[in-house]
C-alpha cells in the first residue's frame, strides 16, 4: 500500500510477550519497531541490534520517532506507565490484563482520553481459531436457539511461572487466561448479564488462583460457564455449546478437532419401546446411542491459527482510516468488571448483581 | 437363612416401575410380591396369574398378608396413597421422587410416624457402579485433597415420554433424574451446603423441565456440580473429579471406561523452557500433553452392574435387625430441599442460601 502509515512502536518490558511481539509484530511491513526499553541487561541482550535501546522507560516516552507504546511490562506496572505514555502523546497498547482493576483502568484510560491518544489491549485471543469457529456457527445460527454455552481449559503442569506466582504483580489465572475466557465470551454473546456466580481456588498453588468456574446469566436467558483448571489432568472440550437443534463441541484451541452433532431421530420420533442400556431401562433418557446422532465437520475458517498479527493489522486499519478499533475500551472495561465480580462472588460464596 | 422374615410386599401402581420390582425384586427369596393394584386393565394384564389384583389401592391396603407397600404411581399421587397407606399400618417404600415437595414429604412422613410404620424410598442409583466407584475413590483419599466435582448426564433423544411430559405429574428432569444426582452428591460429600446456583430450562421440551445445571457450594470449600440435559448430542465423563494429587474420571453409569489420572512431572518439575504448543508459546498452562500423565485403572468394585436388588436386600437387613436402613427419610427430605431451592435459583436467576 502506498501511503500507508506505518505502527511505529516502541517496547516497554522486553521479556517474554515484549520479545513476542519484536519476533511477529515486527516482521509485518505495515509495522516498524522504533525502540525497545528493559530494566534487565539480559532482556535487553535479546533485543535487535538497529532498534534503539533505552534502560528508563520515559526515555523511550521522549523520543519522538515512536508514535505507539506496547505496554508488556509485568501487570502491576501497567498503570504508572499507561499514564506516563498518554502524557507523553504516545498510542497505547497494553497486555492484557489492561489493569489490575477497574478503577485502575479508569484512571488509564482517562489519562488517554484527556490527552487525545489511542488506547487499546492485546486481546489476541479474538483471533484464535477455536474461538473464531465458535462465533461462525453462531452467526451462521447453525446449532438453533443456544441453551447453554461452556468454555474451558485444562492444563496439566499445575503451578505458575515467574511473577505469575505473585499475587501482589497480578499473578493467578483469572488475570492470566481468565482476562482472555471472559473477553471471548462477551464478545460471542449479546446483551446484559444480569448475574455472575463464580468459585476460584488456589488448588495446587498457594498464592493465586489455579481453578476458576465462572458463570455468566445473560438477560437472554444464556447461562454461560468458563472454567479453567492448571491441573485438571484430563482434557474436556475447549467448547461444548448446546442449540435446540444441535451441539457443537470444539476439542481444541487449534480447531482441528470437533464437530456438528445432530440427532438422526429427532423429539417426534421417541423410541417407542423400552431400551436397556447403561443406565437402565429408558425411552427419553439414554446415554449417547452413536447410532442416533450424526456429525457435520467444523466451519471453514480463513486463517491461520494463532496468527495473532491480525491485532496489529487493525490498529494499522484505525490509523489508516480503512478500520475501527476491534477491542474498544469499553469492552476491555466491562471484562475487568466481570473479573472483579467473579473475585467477589468467589469471596462471598453468592452469586453477585451486574448490568 | 433360616426364620428370616420375608418382605411381603403389595405393589400400587403396575406401571413401567410396578413391573421392574415384580420383576427384579420379586425374584428374591427374601421377597414376596403378595398383591399388585392398578386402575388399567392393560397393566393388570401384565401381572403375573399367582399374585392377589386389586383395581383399588384402598383393597390392597386392607389386605393383611401386605407388610409394605411400594407406591409406584405417577409422582403426583404419591403422597395421599403413603397417607393412606401409613394409617393402614403398611410399611412405605416410595419411587422417586418421593414427593413433588417438602411439604408433601413433611406430610407423609409424619403419618408415618404417627402410624409406627417404616418409610423409605427407592433411590436405587445409590448402587450405580458409576457412583459406588466414585464413593470409593475419594473414600481411599485416592486423588488428595478434592476442589471440583461435576456429575453429567448427556441424552440425545430430547423429549420425555408418557405423563413425564406433564407438569402436573411432576414430570420433567429434575424430579426423574435430578432427584438421584441430588441424592448421590449428597450421599458422597460431607458437610452443610451454604448455597446453591442453579439454571433449568425446557431446551427442546414445552412445558417440563430438560436441561439443568446446579451448583451447590459445600461449606468444607468445595462447589459440586449436577448437569443433565436431554438433547446434549456429545457425551462428556458422567463424573470428573480434580484433587491436589490427581484426576478421576468415570465416563459411563457402567463404569467400565474412566481412569484415575495423575501427573508425571509435578508443580515442581515444570519444564523449564516455553513450549510452543497449541495454546501458544506457555509453560505453566498447556492443553494436556500426553507424556506427562500416567493412569491408573479405576478400583475394583465388587457389585453387578445395576443389581438394584441391594435397595431390597437392606430393607430385609432392616426388618430382620442385621442392617440400618441406608435412604433414610431424612436424606430424602434434605434432597427435595435442594431441589426446591434449585427451581428457586433457577427463577431467581440468583443463588440462595441453603443450611
Amino acid at each position: 500500500m502506498i501511503n500507508m502509515k506505518k505502527l511505529r512502536l516502541g517496547i516497554i518490558g522486553y521479556g517474554f510477550m515484549g520479545q513476542w511481539h519484536n519476533n511477529h509484530a515486527g516482521t509485518l511491513e505495515e509495522v516498524e519497531i522504533v525502540a525497545i526499553c528493559d530494566t534487565d541487561p539480559e532482556k535487553r541482550a535479546e533485543a535487535p541490534e538497529n532498534v534503539k535501546m533505552y534502560t528508563d522507560y520515559k526515555a523511550l516516552l521522549a523520543d519522538s520517532d515512536v508514535e505507539w507504546v506496547m505496554i508488556s511490562v509485568p501487570n502491576h506496572l501497567h498503570h504508572d506507565i499507561a499514564i506516563d505514555a498518554a502524557k507523553a502523546k504516545k498510542n497505547i497498547i497494553v497486555e492484557k490484563p489492561c489493569a489490575l482493576n477497574v478503577q485502575e483502568f479508569d484512571e488509564m484510560y482517562q489519562a488517554a482520553k484527556d490527552n487525545g491518544v489511542l488506547f487499546t489491549v492485546d486481546q489476541n485471543r479474538r483471533w484464535d481459531r477455536d474461538y473464531c469457529t465458535v462465533k461462525k456457527v453462531l452467526e451462521q445460527n447453525s446449532i438453533g436457539k443456544v441453551f447453554m454455552v461452556k468454555s474451558s481449559h485444562y492444563g496439566v503442569f499445575g503451578r505458575m511461572h515467574d511473577w505469575h506466582e505473585y499475587p501482589e504483580c497480578g499473578g493467578g489465572m483469572l488475570y492470566d487466561w481468565g482476562v482472555h475466557l471472559i473477553d471471548q465470551m462477551l464478545d460471542l454473546i449479546p446483551g446484559k448479564i444480569t448475574q455472575i456466580s463464580a468459585d476460584m481456588k488456589c488448588a495446587v498453588n498457594k498464592s493465586v488462583d489455579d481453578y476458576f468456574r465462572i458463570l455468566l446469566y445473560f438477560d437472554n436467558g444464556l447461562a454461560a460457564e468458563i472454567e479453567l483448571g492448571t491441573f485438571l489432568l484430563k482434557k474436556l472440550p475447549r467448547w461444548y455449546v448446546a442449540g435446540d437443534t444441535g451441539t457443537l463441541v470444539v476439542e481444541n484451541i487449534k480447531a482441528d478437532e470437533g464437530a456438528i452433532y445432530r440427532a438422526k431421530e429427532f423429539r417426534e420420533a421417541l423410541p417407542k419401546t423400552v431400551k436397556n442400556i447403561d443406565a437402565g431401562p429408558t425411552r427419553t433418557f439414554s446415554v449417547k446411542a452413536e447410532d442416533v446422532v450424526s456429525t457435520e465437520p467444523l466451519p471453514e475458517i480463513h486463517r491461520k491459527h494463532n496468527d495473532w498479527n491480525d491485532f496489529f493489522r487493525n490498529i494499522v486499519g484505525v490509523i489508516n482510516g480503512t478500520e475501527e478499533l476491534i477491542v474498544k475500551p469499553e469492552q476491555v472495561r466491562r471484562v475487568l468488571q466481570v473479573m472483579e465480580l467473579a473475585r467477589k462472588s468467589a469471596a462471598l460464596r453468592k452469586s453477585v448483581d451486574f448490568e
